[in-house]
């Protein structure tokens, strides 16, 4: 079974991996990528995304959106993945075009004319989503589910309770959670899990197509210096998640905290059970935690889309 | 001197009295007018708007925007306008058209399509001028002045501390002032204070033109049945205030406060003067605020462009 | 009509005055002075404190109390008193001894055996008092009233909206101001009105008591260096209206903001009257708050004590 | 090496445990017992304390403290533990007598008084040693470690993220883990896993000794009516690891949120290792956090101190 997905992005290596994925995978139509500010600024993500579609002589419509979150200034956390966000890999070819709209309109206009309901795949800051969630509401009952990396039910990264993601615009987190769509999130309980070993690797390097190679020089370049030293998936294990039974899912009242101060951008989650009485004061939304991952057939399933012979 | 003017409404008894105002001052070019809900639901609000629009045969265009505000859930404040917002009274004729596309859409390209700068009159809480800024921050250059009703830097009217505009909708003020265009704050110090007599209500009831009448009506009610009991201008004070110089403005760092409790929605200024140190860790936003008003001044020139002989 | 009093104080120019009047003030018997870290040290409180009883040679209790505010680190606002807080003055003599005891076992023993109810003075921040109604909530029906210095309906000094009492412990403010004593709040709002003119520093000046002499000197000094460069009674204002009726009292809901960020250690008051429900999820108390001061009744009354001839 | 303690305490159910244990066991001396309301008010913690030492015949001396929270009003958490809070079970014998003075009074002497360093069993809200620490500073190097049962860096109990004894009074969690001596936190992580089996119980039930018999009672009603529906050591657990080797302790930075809302009562770590800088603007103090718990040692020693042939 094929859904129509379009990706909301911060390209970054992560974004990257995802991008390759979805482009090459024939389950997923993708109708549209949207650019966001996220952990590098949006003429970089423009340039980034427009280098990767175009690099896969892609003709998907991609446009720019936000350059900074709803309320507080747009803040760096790590030049972990280069100046440019790409450890360094430069895709070939020609960039793509660029839309002339903005990303809301292109949003709005993908979803509100797709024949079925559309698969949001959100993989930065959801800044772009939620002003499409609060500029074109009639847009929520046409999507499908929203699936998106960011928050963790653990402990954070950019903070001891807070993930990059959400605490970057933790206010259009909160508009997003409780938009109304299902909503899936694939966070810092699970981000890191899914990594290739060098033979896997090396099988993408090897790729008889521009996809699978452009993904093995990142995973490489992400091994020899990234945060982790491994060659993670990230983004990339949420979208392959959309083709194969590998996440536990566990549904829990999630809640985003955008009190300034220590636990800013937090999802909260509610994992006491049935027997606890929820605090009505709070604006909590059902949300689909992946609280489990089968690493090895994400891996898996990554590498059999990409590795062409 | 004439200007171009938007202005962002939801209309309601107050907002009725502005936009017979603008459209009437031959020194005003009213541009765009945009709905946005507020005191009265959206529906209620574009119902209102058409119809005060169509009494005055304007071909002004207007639009519907935002249901809602950007986190929390809309509240009503009081009926103390009628269920209908208006204290009864219905405008004659037929409504205008309303336009196809979103508040935000018609605002960019007002803004961005008028040979001068625009000055934004904000009567209303102001989410339909943080989606812009934020989705559009291309137009804040294009902004000669955002003049808005709304804060406070003493009482407040839904709490101790808050206004209802910026109460309503704390995040989308705390974007609108941090914007970067300059901003006026014509609130509760001074909103009450410009009022009619009774020979002043008569007059306008007694106009020869509709305008006149309409407002007329609209402040007899408000004398009998309003908050106030009394034939108080309101927003319409802010109008007037564009051509005649009736107001004691003076520039304060202002920032709002959007936590959860007990001072959201407060309109925080710093008004210990320049020897005091500014907390770096806020963002404040230089406003100038309406600290005093010459009522009578407010009070003459609006029935001097309403009342017609 | 005489009354017992204890003052809790953090000696300082301003409680340096209020000392000097309450020992010399026929209308009170002071069973008690208490110190507390406040813009000073505690160290240096208790010096400056036993220095001004010993210049007076009065026998009254002195007890040491709490070196730092409940919560928070102690912060110093201004040195704006010298850095012995003294404006240079120091007091002849010897100072008096000081009890072993802790202030709070001071103020509990001087409570529970005074034959009426005690008026509770504090001019600092309110740690002492705190500790006191939490430990020994058995004092609160024997206090009379508890007037303090601290606070502000309008500005704040240390922040937009916080005075330095309240500011320096908004915990042990909250304490205090729900304590279940009746509350006299006499802050910023009229803090700074009464001041002697150059005539009357010189008065006290000449006066043939030290009391008097010791007045006018750090009055003097007030006015040559001090923050206003006026001869203002500060703290000894609200001594000086135990005797005599010049405050106007508007009681009024207050709470204390408690919460990290912009307006913390705010004293929030509920100005719009009783047509407005009061929010119920704050700890709201019924304070006499100072709004109104006649400074010249107040001056005199300090100057009638003061000088003697 | 045996050492001494002092406990405050909140009988109930699991601090009866406790007392049972810490009063019979031959490495610990208790030097003083005192009374905080918790779950239960003040006087039924006084009631149930003095019947548990007095069941036992033991002298040390009992002192009632603080009978609510710092700022906010005391609230229960449930009545699991019956309205008794001890699960029905009523000690034999008579009570022992209560200290006239209060608790922060005697834990002052005791600490100071004895030769060596304390240890401090916290096992209820913190409000007796918050006082304590911030009348009495003198007393924090004189304590050899602060032991506490309460909060969680995981789910809490309470709230989705708050454990009852830290929400109760988060304020003087705050002032006692932020106070200088060394603490050691066993909270929700730990807290329910020690449990006995029905044998235990039952070997317990029928000790030579009332002490091991009244934990036997309590444990039984536990397993038939306790919230678990287990045999739970609670906090027990805690004291029985004093004595033995079964607890891995962490060292975390770890802060208490002190603000109203979602999050109050929440104690954060950040486990993010010491690759992340700590976020200077926070109170941070070193803590060792219970990660993991040998159950089966715990429970062992628990039932070799108390049962008796
Ligand atoms: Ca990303
Ligand atoms: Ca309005
Ligand atoms: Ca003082
Ligand atoms: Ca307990």
């Amino acid at each position: 079974m094929s859904r129509d997905v379009v990706l909301d992005v911060d390209t970054g290596a992560d974004d990257a991996l995802a991008l390759l994925y979805a482009l090459r995978c024939a389950d997923l139509r993708v109708r549209a990528v949207t650019c966001v500010a996220g952990n590098v600024g949006l003429d970089r993500v423009v340039r980034n995304t427009t280098a990767v579609v175009g690099a896969l002589r892609s003709r998907v419509p991609v446009a720019a959106g936000t350059g900074r979150p709803l309320l507080t200034e747009r803040r760096e956390f790590t030049r972990v993945h280069g100046d440019d966000g790409m450890v360094g890999v430069v895709p070939p070819g020609e960039p793509c075009s660029l839309e002339g709209g903005h990303a809301v309109e292109l949003l709005r206009e993908t979803i509100l004319g797709a024949p079925d309901p559309v698969t949001v795949v959100a993989l930065a800051p959801l800044t772009n989503l939620a002003l499409l969630a609060r500029t074109y509401p009639e847009v929520v009952p046409r999507v499908a589910e929203l699936r998106l990396m960011g928050g963790s039910i653990g402990p954070g990264n950019v903070t001891p309770v807070a993930e990059f993601n959400v605490w970057s615009d933790p206010e259009a987190a909160a508009v997003v959670l409780a938009a109304g769509w299902p909503v899936s999130m694939y966070g810092m309980d699970v981000f890191y899990r899914p990594a290739l070993d060098s033979s896997g690797v090396a099988a993408l390097r090897g790729s008889a197509d521009v996809a699978g190679r452009l993904a093995g020089e990142i995973l490489h370049n992400l091994a020899v210096n990234g945060p982790s030293g491994r060659a993670y998936l990230g983004d990339a294990g949420l979208v392959a998640s959309l083709g194969v039974d590998a996440v536990t899912w566990t549904e829990l009242p999630v809640t985003v905290d955008t009190r300034p101060g220590l636990t800013r951008g937090m999802t909260v989650a509610d994992r006491r059970g049935p027997d606890h009485e929820i605090d009505a004061r709070e604006a909590w939304s059902p949300v689909r935690v992946a609280t489990e991952v089968d690493a090895a057939a994400l891996v898996s399933r990554y590498t059999q889309v990409l590795v062409r012979h």
